[in-house]
């Protein structure tokens, strides 16, 4: 079957989805995005992600490309036409649009959406527990990292610093030594009084979906937060860490520049959380069923 | 008359030159780019245009897209099929390659070259004397200015930020207080002394052609000149100050962030190099000149 992709008010052969080269996303990095989950063929937290692009849209001035509703069609037509029924992604990028070039806002522009979708492996629990390793790396991405920007080639650059030295993801590391993220996730660690730490959003996070809802998770289950920056060092002596993203969910944290977490293995509070967001992925799924009676 | 792009291997009508949205200059600004003047009817300073290219491609580790032969064969069809005899630019940008999103780098992405190309207003030697206002702001951009890329979403907002105070452009800020450079240019100024001043080259900034041309021409003129950060009190106490670009070519500013540099016109050291260097421009085309017999 192939892939539909939607390009500026149309549905296209994902082949054929294709922007003009004066599109200021690709002349400029002027345009924002969203990595929108799929679980059971039902969008998660979407309403979250599309308040999310308003206020991206909004800090860059780049008017909504279509109302909140007409989102809500595409998006559902996506996940119809390419016919995703369970797990998946959809992505969504808006961009200034297309004008002669010149870095100064364009007088006449009108945004861009583009949006691609496709399934991915099922959730899987067991997987899902297990451990991965990051390494710490200078934080050298521009200083408006809460707005989701397609200005991402620092982040690139630190990804694949990361699998070149045999991890998961870097975190990355602020004139302070404290950590302020991951190169496509938030960062997270459990400290020995049983502290769960995230750094509190500044202009030097995303403040991600699922750190809100893990922190939301948290607070039902009467977990102590606390929202601040912790230094490599604290995380090293850290008894659980974990990452979290829409696509990576909740991750244990295992090792960090080498340096064993806690037992080297998934911790009591993470494997908590991993099964929890899993039952907030079900929860989302079914109160979007159609036979959903609430 | 319709202008001509190329993309990846072919010449197209300007209206539908396009990438496919999964190329990583959209989606992660994953490329880099280079403007090249044309001075009557040729390019100017290509050769180092061209080394600078390599040179961010290198330090992304993307491949060149073609050889440099061929690239000069693709750049002087530009010209030719877009009827550029007078002044004008062309526009490079290459990226990683088309692939399917992911941050880390793909592994069998090819690099993806496009091309556009306009004609422009003539050097005017009378405009070029008019001096501009500025405005100094943070520097919001990432760690590694000395690399061409794409990403310039700081420069953007810079550059309208700028335009909004009236002013021509921004010049940027670092933590310690010492100016980097403007959104597209580079920043210099004129000490009491007689001292040319301008920022090395390092991490914070773009090492401009232009500037590198500047350099050359004041060393040729016997000015004074250190290559050293210089802040914004001391620009504002400058007899002189200017700016440089491929496009801006040497534009004299005679405000910062409303202070009057010296007269408030041009001065004497920045008139020359206006001068010297609108010559440099007469001799590259001299030089490329078919009838040129050196």
């Amino acid at each position: 079957m192939s892939r539909i992709a939607y390009v500026d008010g149309r549905y296209v052969p994902h082949a054929d989805a294709a922007v003009h080269v004066e599109d200021r996303g690709y002349q400029f990095a002027d345009g924002v995005y969203e990595v929108i989950g799929v679980h059971r063929g039902r969008l998660f937290d979407a309403e979250p992600h599309l308040d999310r692009l308003d206020r991206s849209l909004d800090e860059l001035r780049i008017a909504a490309p279509m109302g909140r509703r007409a989102m809500r069609v595409v998006l559902a037509e996506m996940l119809r036409r390419n016919r995703i029924t369970g797990a998946g992604a959809v992505y969504l990028q808006v961009t200034r649009g297309v004008a002669p070039r010149a870095h100064a806002f364009p007088a006449r522009a009108r945004p861009v959406l583009v949006m691609t979708a496709r399934s991915m492996p099922p959730f899987d629990p067991k997987a899902a527990r297990r451990g991965v390793a990051v390494v710490t790396m200078p934080d050298i991405r521009w200083g408006r990292c809460d707005i989701k920007s397609v200005s991402l080639l620092a982040n690139v650059l630190g990804k694949q610093s990361a699998i070149e030295a045999g991890a998961f993801d870097a975190w990355m590391v602020d004139d302070t030594r404290t950590i302020t993220e991951g190169t496509a996730s938030n960062a997270w660690i459990v400290t020995r009084k049983g502290e769960l730490i995230t750094r509190q959003p500044d202009h030097a996070i995303l403040n991600g979906i699922t750190r809100r809802a893990v922190l939301a998770l948290a607070a039902e289950l009467g977990i102590k937060l606390v929202e601040r920056p912790f230094t490599v060092a604290q995380a090293k002596k850290a008894t659980e860490a974990f990452l979290t993203s829409t696509t990576s969910m909740v991750k244990p944290v295992v090792r960090i520049d080498g340096t064993k977490i806690g037992s080297g293995r998934i911790g009591p509070l993470t494997a908590r959380l991993v099964e929890f967001y899993a039952r907030h992925l079900d929860d989302e799924a079914d109160a979007q069923a159609p036979d959903h009676r609430p």
